[in-house]
Order: C-alpha cells, then sequence, then structure tokens
C-alpha cells in the first residue's frame, strides 16, 4: 500500500526472495509504480481500491501512514495486515503514540494531547511544559510538516486554532534538549522473533533527514539502551515488520520522539551495511519467516540522502559523476527531480567514520544534493 | 533481450541506479518477465520482435548467447548493442573464439575445427589430438549441453556425423587435465574502463556449476594471470559489459575453456561478497558509465546453486528452513521447479572457506537442492 521510494526498494529484495507483489499506487508515475510489474491504481483512503488490492495479495503492508486506519480493519477478515491496525495507529497517531508511551513507563518528553474540541489557554500550556512549546499535528504530518515551534501564547494559540479548524487533534511537547538525534530500527515476525540493528545517529534539518551515521557518536550505552526501548515498543504495540523509533539524545538520557512501522529512511544503509537490509528483513516479517542477521558487514557506514537543488537537475545527469566515485552506493527512486525533493541515497561503507561520511556527501553533491549550513565542514 | 534470472537480478540493480529496463521475453512466464514492469514478447532470433525492442530502448545487452547475429548486426544503426554483435560472436561461436585466442597467443587446449560439410577421419583426430577428446558443438549449447566426451574413433564419428546431420560446425579439443576450474570475470566500458574481480574457483558437474569459491584454491599467481589473460582477450573482442572467462587451471597453467559475454553464474557471490555486483558493473559499463569497485566485503565468499530435486518441490515451500539461517543470502529467480532446473543461489560471506561453503550449501540443501556425489563432504 503505497509506491514511494521504499515500496521500490521493497521490490528489489522481494525478487530476490521469489516473492510476489502487487503495489497500491495512487499515480502510474510513482517511483514503485514505474518499477513494479502488477499495479493496482487506487488511494490508499478508497475502500473500492483496498478491496482489490486485497482481492489478488495475501498479506499487506505499506510505504507510509497516510492510511484509514478503519477501512484497514475492514478489510482485515479477508487479508493478512502486517502491521496490523492496532499496531499502525501507533504511527499513524501520535497522541495515541505518546500516551501509550507514557503509560508504559517509557521515557518521553513531557505532552498534553488536546482534541479539536477542546479550548486550551495556551499561555497555561506554555506554562506548565516551558517556552518553547512543539506543536504536533497528531495525524497527517511526514518529513516535519506537521510540527510547529512556538515561542509564546499568540504563536500557540495561532497554531491550535488552525489544528482545530481543521478538526485535528493537537500534541503538544516541552521542547528537550536535543544532544544527538537517533534511531533503532528492529524488525519483529507474528512469532514473536525479534532482531535489532544497530541504533545510528541522524541528522535531521528542518524535520528532514539528511544523513545517517552508523555508529556515528552513539556510545554502547545509547546502543543497549536504544535497542532494548525498542523491543519493549516493538512488543507492546504488537508490530510485525520493520519499526524505526525516532529517539532524542538529551543531556538527561533518551526520550522516544516518534515511531514509524515500516522501513525508514534511518535504515537504508542496511542496503549496503548490513547483512540484512530492513527491506529484506520487512518481508521476512511480515511472511513470518525467519530474520537474517542485522550485524554490520563492516565498521562504519554513512548514508546520505539526495535532494534535488533549486536548478531541480534531474540526477540521472550526473550519474556519471557520482559513479566515479567507486565505493558510493547510489540508490535513486527514479522520480522527477524537484527543488527539495528527495530523489534517492548514497551509501558508503568502510573503517573511517571521517572517510564513509565525506565520500558519501561527495557523492550525494555529484548528484547536485545541495549541502545545508547547518552541516559541518565534513559534509562540504 | 532474454528473461531468465540474468535479466531479472540485472532489474533489481538497474531499480537501485534508477535505470529504466524493458525485458524481451519469450514468454511472460520466464523469470525476468514475472518482475519486470515492461516486457516485449518476442524471441530474440526474431527480426520483428527485435525492432519492437529497439524502439523502446536506447541499449540492447544480453541474458543469454542464443541470439541471431546478423540480426543484431542489421540492428545496429538504430540502437546501441553492447556487447557488440562483433564481440559477441566470440560468446556464439566457439570455434571462432577459439581460434582467436589461438591467434593472439593466448593458452588454450590444442583443437581442430571440422565444419559439417567437411569430412575427417576421426582415428587420425584421435591420433593427432589425442584419446579421449572433447567434441563441442560450435553453437547453441549451454551447461554442458552439446559437449561430448568421447573415447575411441567410433564414439566420435557419431558424433560428428550428428552435428553435421544438424549442420553445426564442430569444435575438436584435446581433454586437457583439470586441476581445478576457475573463471575470471571482467568489465569493460566503451571508453575502456576495466574492472576485475578476483578469480574464483568453480564447481562444474555434467557441465553445471554447482558451486563457486572465492578465491577456493585460487594462488595468487593465478589471479594475477586469470585477470591478465581476461584483459587481454576483453581488449582484442572488444567487449562492452561483463564477461566471464571460464579457465582450466591444469599440471602445466591455465587454459581458457570459454567466454560468455554477460554476467555469469561464476559472478553471482558479487551480488553480497564485492562492494559491486556484476549486475550493476554491467549496467554500467553498457551505459558508457564509470565502474564501481569489484573489491570483495569480506575475506571469504561462497555461493552455491539451487537445483530442483527429483520430487520437484518448490524450494519457496523450504523457504523458513533456508532462511533460519541468518547468514545465508537468498536469490531465487522464481521458476516453476523441475528435477534438475536451476532455480537460485544462496551466497554466504565470512572469514572462514570452509564455514561460507558449509553454510550455502546447508541453505542450498534446505530448499531441496540435491547434493552430487562427486563433492566432497564439506557440502554434505
Amino acid at each position: 500500500m503505497g509506491a514511494g521510494q521504499l515500496a521500490r526498494m521493497l521490490l528489489e529484495s522481494a525478487s530476490a526472495l521469489g516473492v510476489e507483489c502487487v503495489v497500491l499506487a495512487e499515480s502510474p508515475g510513482d517511483a514503485a509504480a514505474l518499477t513494479a510489474h502488477d499495479v493496482v491504481l487506487g488511494s490508499p483512503r478508497d475502500a473500492g481500491a483496498l478491496v482489490r488490492l486485497a482481492d489478488v495479495v495475501d498479506v499487506v503492508t505499506f510505504d507510509h501512514e497516510l492510511v484509514d486506519l478503519e477501512l484497514l480493519a475492514a478489510l482485515e477478515q479477508d487479508v493478512t495486515i502486517a502491521p496490523s491496525p492496532r499496531a499502525l495507529r501507533f504511527a499513524v497517531d501520535k497522541a495515541a503514540m505518546r500516551r501509550a508511551l507514557f503509560d508504559h513507563g517509557l521515557p518521553c518528553p513531557r505532552f498534553e494531547v488536546v482534541e479539536p474540541t477542546e479550548h486550551v489557554d495556551a499561555g497555561q500550556l506554555g506554562g506548565r511544559l516551558g517556552w518553547p512549546l512543539v506543536i504536533k499535528a497528531a495525524t497527517g504530518g511526514y518529513d516535519g510538516r506537521g510540527v510547529f515551534v512556538v515561542d509564546d501564547a499568540t504563536e500557540a494559540t495561532g497554531v491550535l486554532e488552525n489544528l482545530a479548524h481543521a478538526g485535528v487533534t493537537a500534541l503538544i511537547e516541552e521542547r528537550v534538549e536535543i544532544v544527538a538525534e537517533l534511531a533503532a530500527l528492529v524488525a519483529r515476525t507474528p512469532s514473536g522473533a525479534f532482531a535489532a540493528w544497530p541504533v545510528v545517529e541522524t541528522a535531521q534539518i528542518d524535520g528532514v533527514c539528511r544523513e545517517v551515521l552508523v555508529p556515528g557518536s552513539v556510545s554502547e550505552a545509547q546502543r543497549i539502551e536504544g535497542a532494548a526501548l525498542a523491543q519493549r515498543i516493538a512488543e507492546f504495540v504488537d508490530v510485525v515488520g520493520v519499526m524505526a523509533v525516532e529517539l532524542f539524545a538529551t543531556p538527561t538520557g533518551i526520550v522516544v520522539n516518534e515511531l514509524a512501522m515500516r522501513p525508514h529512511n534511518s535504515g537504508h544503509w542496511t542496503q549496503d551495511g548490513a547483512v540484512t537490509s530492513q527491506f529484506e528483513n520487512h518481508l521476512r516479517a511480515i511472511l513470518d519467516l525467519p530474520l537474517g542477521s542485522t550485524d554490520m558487514v563492516a565498521k562504519e557506514v554513512a548514508s546520505v540522502n539526495v535532494f534535488g537543488g533549486d536548478d531541480a537537475l534531474d540526477p540521472k545527469a550526473s550519474l556519471a559523476d557520482a559513479l566515479a566515485i567507486p565505493t558510493a552506493h547510489l540508490h535513486l527512486y527514479g522520480k522527477e527531480p524537484r527543488p527539495g525533493r528527495k530523489l534517492g541515497h548514497v551509501n558508503v561503507v568502510g573503517t573511517d567514520p571521517d572517510v564513509v561520511r565525506s565520500t558519501a556527501w561527495q557523492a550525494a553533491r555529484a548528484l547536485g544534493t545541495p549541502v545545508p549550513d547547518a552541516l559541518d565542514k565534513e559534509a562540504r
């Protein structure tokens, strides 16, 4: 369900495992619709399209969270849905996710939830959680969209009114001091088999992932704590498939930011840097097959995203420049280039963290990726 | 051109590079036709089908050698053909290959060529080359088909008469003493860029490749000599793309057996054991893009082919057993199982040659592959 780059890369792994796939795509130009043998056109929020998909597959899985949980629940009689709509809820609805994590005693930013029908005094909210506040649309956001950092009661009131007007629940959180952004990636089967890749460090700029470093700044203690947190979450949400847990390292310890129940940008490095990729283990998991090894194949891995620059040049036009770097693993998504659009990623594995990072950036830059000012000189 | 497993695995690499592919398939059930987004149905020996393919692509490349070189030559005005029909001739026509290698002073078994219209005294042939003789159909054979080992003049006469009757040129060779079978895999671009993977040891039983060990028994001297031989051949045949040179290690040195100008079974290990796979470098080469690193990612790699057993069980039925081996990389081709049919392969990378080999065999056996008696206990 969904035909973006995640579905496209899942198809590559499915081919090797001999697993036949049908992609539900909104448009024939979607990244995975361009490579899939079998495509059903339709929206994941259209009951008719879901039935057409369910009729021709044994298991339904997801490329994104922009789904209708009630439609999915109705579909469960006819087809296996992995992860289940009950698990997916914690990725679709950030308020439900935050409450469940809190109820299970997992470390979170302090938070409040405001329903669209509720009135709340923004000044008092700030008094309780401290300024600035982070206000998130509980549903519908992705890649930083639907996340607002507000400095005072006036700004907060404006954002809350807009969300209420759109009928969207607001999740309001304290802004924690972020020392580093980390991600824990795990896979779990219906039989309960569980595997965790090493915890990674990610660089998010304006809410969008720009690079992933393995292990980056992640300490041994953080690796163990991150994996343990992710395992507890995987078990209580009863996830099937790959789950990414976005984490903030703060001066006082790790807190959980968000969940994704699918292969995730923070796990693209596994295609070239781990024995088994997140895409292959996602397939194995949803088919209740044994999981493959999540060990790294090298000491250091860097994964850098390729974005369209202001000139919106097609990275294909500069493919030769990027491929001239013999250790760069390119993964392009076949998307039409647009400024700021994520068009691919580059993985580099090796033994020196500075070398793998600068090599991956070199290839990403060759493909037209602008380097954000917020990144340090290694990326330049 | 051709929609077998090689085309299928090429599509996996093409997806990652953002290269769009159209597959010419004889049947919609062919391995690559099952996964390709775009399929043209038709035979590689049908002029109409070739024109339909050439109309929709920029570059034509090959999954097998069962092609019509004259039709291809006629097509060259409209589309880039890589490798060219002039290069392909040395893979399609074993007599032309053997004469060209001999003319360039490359080490070969002693040989004679007998045209279908020619009469030859088999007894004298054996007198000149020694018994037993190896008689090969110069064209049309693959995986051991079209290769005959004959012990005396009566047998030789029978085989030669059959080939003459079929209008096929015979390549007759001395049977060299084979200490080991090796293969040198290289890639070359139209610009002349060249890359060689490490020389591997292969186990062929009844003419069919059963396992590939990297480096196996290959000595440093053999590695250097094999790569140098392959480079000389690549240059004089002016190959574009991947070329495999099958070699015999004999008590008196290496001799060249055959050439293949496409990704090759002896190079499947590169998918998981080399920085760049043969499929990706084949694509890079035919598009005249820089070649990726051919370095190994680990010290030892084993690749074992999966075959249908006498019960013709589908390897999918035992997928869980094979995937329970966490370091086994499975590559299945989606083919209908038949006894003796090649259905996939398993790659294992690591540091201990015995462990990677026995692990790969364990997974192949789990998928129903019979173990040939000719293989030693490591495979059991």
